[in-house]
């Protein structure tokens, strides 16, 4: 069953942000879809689909790869 | 003779800027050389080197195309 979950994301400031970590989230196996809400000066929210529940360590692991943290918890829908 | 102008460059954020902007002025004819110093919350500034004096409209054009905004009037050295 398709899943999604948000999460916070600190650091982006920039379209160019949005893109590196939706490039590198992306890539992860049954990532169905990235969405990205952009707050430069706070933090940023991610929505990812997925066609099974992703591992919350894959995905910290993805945005520290593109070089920005995942914060807090991640709220499962 | 060589050249070289600093300029003020308003919107940049983040190091995905800078690399933006610098790929696009590297390309123009005779520069040498581009070094920012980026400041997120304010305008940053960009030294470009050239092997001839630049026009200003060709460097403004080109910021323009990374998407970012020549302000003010530049300091030649």
């Amino acid at each position: 069953m398709a899943a999604a979950a948000t999460y916070t994301v600190s650091g982006m400031t920039c379209g160019h942000c949005v893109a590196a970590v939706t490039e590198e989230v992306s890539k992860l196996d049954s990532v169905a879809q990235v969405t990205i809400n952009l707050v430069p000066d706070g933090d940023s929210s991610m929505t990812v689909t997925s066609a099974t529940p992703l591992d919350e360590e894959i995905v910290r692991h993805a945005v520290d790869e593109a070089g920005y943290d995942l914060t807090g918890v991640p709220d499962t829908l």
